[in-house]
């Protein structure tokens, strides 16, 4: 049975910093999220050696959102073209 | 006539620091996407107040992230069923 009152909290390290998610995703599910998040620090990192973990974080959220916005596009194009067909 | 060469420097503003992006990007919408963090940002410090720009920034990388997973989940059906009607 599937309940509505499913809320969790994951606590996630990233940066010597803990942060506690809650919500109803899975735990595997948000410590793959703060994983990836990690990951794309970083490299930002890697890459400007100089920048503190304020402005890793910044440009990491800006990354992913310019990603989201471009596959946003992407999947608005391929939702129209299913909705064509179906017509 | 396009050319591959068409680097540009946008300079945005989050949380009283600067960051210059570098990149093909049109520099509206870099603004677009600096904009969209911020507004993130402003909506958990709300939700929050204690939390500091660094705890604000990786929160908001976060949730972006999440965004991000989901909508290429969604994509990638979309995409399947796409493929099988084509098939």
């Amino acid at each position: 049975m599937m309940t509505q009152d499913n809320v969790k909290r994951t606590t996630v390290h990233i940066k010597g910093r803990s942060y506690t998610i809650v919500g109803n995703e899975k735990s595997e599910h948000i410590r793959l999220i703060a994983g990836l998040v990690d990951d794309k620090m970083k490299e930002i990192h890697e890459k400007n050696k100089s920048l503190d973990t304020t402005q890793l974080a910044v440009l990491t959220a800006l990354n992913t959102m310019n990603d989201y916005m471009k596959l946003r596009e992407d999947h608005e194009v391929l939702q129209k073209l299913i909705d064509e067909k179906e017509d």
